[in-house]
């Protein structure tokens, strides 16, 4: 699990909790109605929105997120180059026996050995990275609709709470304690929303966008290994994907073994 | 109906009754004036909005979204690879008699029978496809506006609860009841925007997204066939469209059956 | 008028009027300086923020909006397939004598007869299209602010009526109905809001859609006849702009009569 | 001053001012503090937010918006048409000489006396345009963030009065009159947004909407000029820009004389 | 550090401190706990939502964008027409000798020296800008997130707060300043918000735009020295992304010196 997401999580939880504690009776942020009303809500405006797989594929992806790395676009640069290489010693028919673990890389290769053309290698890919697009946004929007479902249906189990209350004013010391009740699912919903979902979808969209930057160095690279490019000039092309500052000079970029080339 | 659907709606409505009788009395939630104004000025702007055709068809639509299945990407893939064989078999004039149930597909495949250009197909597709999304917008849109005029009305019912209340407060007695049935409204309101209308509108566009790409896998299948394109080609194209995990290989494809070949 | 809307008006109002006298005195929520502040307010800040002449160019367009019809698409598309026949059997130039109510067809008409290139009639029907949506969403836009500034306004009027009975609570029996008067100015801009300048704007925003397409009909129309298409080609053209199941067989469309034919 | 804005200023002014004196002693409206932290805290926020320059140009625009007219759209097409037939009765050169007082005019003016291609006239004009947008998108935003800005120190303002009042609790008769000053920001944050800001922001939205027509005008009648259009096509291509019910026919345009023609 | 920004920060910070200190007791405004889950659930949240490289990535972005000065838009011309003269006199090669303290700038002129295709720069600076936009986007939005997770966690402490009091009424002097404790994160949140997230987001957005032009200036620049261009259509092609009011005449521009010449 990434350092910052695990830091982020327990001082979150841990700040909450611990000012609760300061204030007094922790039970008092207990009401298993209030929870049913906003985990269940929020789960069954869920399940009426989007269709199972999609919400058994957002918690898969959300999972992922969290536990296994981006890849490093300065990596995927490497791989590229070293994929140039091969290209330029062996023939572009050489690719078809190299092994990733990108199986979009792995199709880039493909379609270079099956001597594809230009056109047809770019619209594939492009197509791949558009309908990826598609699906992880879907993915994403579950999130975000559970971010929205969860205040509402605490705003509702609040509303209920409070009209239970009023209709029932004959004992004026029930009044606060019905209240602090009421007000329970409100700050189920909020939490709810502020520490798990929002802060999930963010870290999805932001993952794609990471993912989007590095198929999109396969693309380029695919096409520039394509047309026979210069080593020097596929560096030249990639390189543009990556800030100034962390551009390593072509030099060092040879040392680089991210993809496991064939014997041949 | 699909299952996810059922089970959240079933299980929202088993929540909300669940934590109102938990509370006491139910009778409380039922205010038939309070129902008419949040319902009924609901309904009235959204006849102010828009057209009467629009309405009808929303609840058609909404109605065909939760009944009937997608049609599974990888099906579509399928038949047109089939389609691809038939039009290298037969010629392809041979797809003018085949039979399948999306109209699209009939044209697609009429278009191809009659000759046409690779521009008149592209365009006459995607003019389709641009006006089936309009027109899908156009339906999303009017739960869109009920989601949104439902809290509103809600809201306006609140009001009018507090100012006759207010206006009037010579027995002190009254104030609690008055203030529950007064807040009753934003309850419906909010209820039906969160529990209805909302997932309605969520549901719809996620099932045009699903049959964007549908129609998109079939626009380019069609071009595909049309440029004669070898059934390995078709496959390669096509399969950008769907997640590489839930890729078949092509061997297996071969055995999809879903449009009635025409006997010659 | 639209029945739709006419409905939808009148079952709103007799709802909000229905639900007020049920609770009483209907002269509660009658307050003119409340009715000035958010009238007037919304008034005087939609004159500072558009143009005096945007304004009754959007009152005109509300009007139209609701009392005259659509033409509709299937009517539109006849109408092309007549004047496609009338150009195969009289010449392009024949064009030029047709009379229609449509300002936009009557120009695609003259610059087919006066032998105007496919790129220039492109052009200059689309700048139309494009300057059309342009002035359109000016007009909506001034609805839209209406709706943004009136509840705006509502709540202005709330806080000076909360700030004046606030800083006078010598008799605590006027508390009260000062609050109900000053709740009165959000209850009157969230009414106008809700129930007059968001229907207005959505139905205008609305309209604005199927105009679009009844433009783009004609364009294509116009680029179809001017290459000289076949009659059948037109039609295939054009049906795209339509759902499948509106589409009549192309042998259905020859009894329309839409345009006033010259006599030669 | 267009009419509309003054209007619109004098009557929202004398609206508010009438609610409060009507409602009694206006001195109640005034706070000098509430008035620090609402119009300082925006102006502080303004200041953090964009540059200093942007400041200034902002209120230059604001002040050219409300005191200059627009340049008609319909004279716009007038001077295109003039500068047409000189091109035509004097050569491309002698626009070199015409004087106006559009920069931008001026400007394409040279571009064709200097015998530009048409790709190069096309793209400096557009990236000017373009430039143009950004430039009027950054001067609208200087007030869209303050109109953002004046109710979030409202509110600040009014949570500092209410902990100030809620701490000290020890007089009763203090609550009302504290609450009303605190709640007096909240007034003048939303006062200053609605009736100040978001006016202006939207008026210069709507300026640069109209200004942008005006430059699109020229530009394609400078194109039209330049591949030496017929006078009659010229004007064809320029109406499009203006709604049917506006154009003048053709004739009619003759008589302008917007630019001042150079003698040769 | 710029003036606008410290005199913004300033009158800002003195606004709200007097505001405090003239309703009396400071010390009421300060409550560690509130302090806590307002800044540690921001940050917590935040750390759940992005990297943290994405952190310190935006924390550096800040400090910078405050500290360090704008290029002028100017200059960056001005340069370009340096570079322009340069290559006329001593030809395209000389460029790869230039010294200049913008890397994008020195790498538009290895392109041009290495003798790149006009298609070639043209990507490579384009690809360069856009993934500039795309991190620089993802810079701000670490602000964007901050500046909505602290109002959300100020209205989390709130609740906690009224929970607490309200389950305790039993002495009903306490709950003056419970409240008022309650609602003292909401201020804290509030406060981040307007005072600091919201304007580090604003400004690094408007500097974003500011750098996008001034690449897009370098882009154009190095595409007419490529080509070849006469100096004074280098002018031409560039000033079209300044004002008019700020344009300089050609002669003026001669006597800049942005650039360390190589002595050859």
């Amino acid at each position: 699990m990434d350092f910052a997401s695990l830091l982020g999580f327990l001082s979150g939880l841990a700040l909450i909790i611990g000012a609760i504690f300061i204030g007094g009776d922790a039970d008092l942020f207990v009401n298993v109605p209030g929870m049913m009303i906003v985990f269940g809500g929020t789960w069954a405006a869920t399940l009426l929105t989007v269709r199972f797989t999609d919400v058994t594929a957002a918690f898969r992806a959300a999972y992922i997120v969290f536990t296994r790395d981006d890849t490093d676009q300065q990596k995927m640069i490497d791989t590229m180059l070293q994929l140039s290489k091969i290209s330029h010693r062996n023939g572009l028919l050489a690719l078809s026996k190299v092994e990733t673990n990108s199986k979009f890389l792995q199709r880039a290769c493909m379609l270079i050995a099956e001597a594809s053309t230009e056109e047809m290698v770019r619209t594939t890919l492009q197509t791949e990275i558009d309908s990826l697009m598609v699906r992880h946004y879907a993915v994403q929007d579950v999130f975000k609709k559970m971010a929205m479902y969860a205040p509402a249906f605490g705003m509702l189990g609040t509303l209920i709470g409070l009209i239970q209350m009023l209709s029932n004013l004959t004992d004026p010391a029930t009044i606060g304690p019905a209240m602090a009740v009421a007000l329970l699912t409100t700050f189920y919903g909020s939490l709810l929303s502020s520490m798990v979902f929002l802060p999930i979808a963010g870290k999805l969209r932001r993952r794609t966008q990471v993912q989007i930057t590095n198929l999109e160095i396969i693309r380029e690279g695919t096409l520039s290994i394509l047309s026979n490019d210069h080593y020097a000039n596929v560096y030249e092309r990639l390189s543009s994907y990556i800030p100034e500052v962390k551009r390593k000079p072509l030099t060092r970029h040879t040392g680089a073994n991210t993809v496991k080339e064939p014997t041949l």
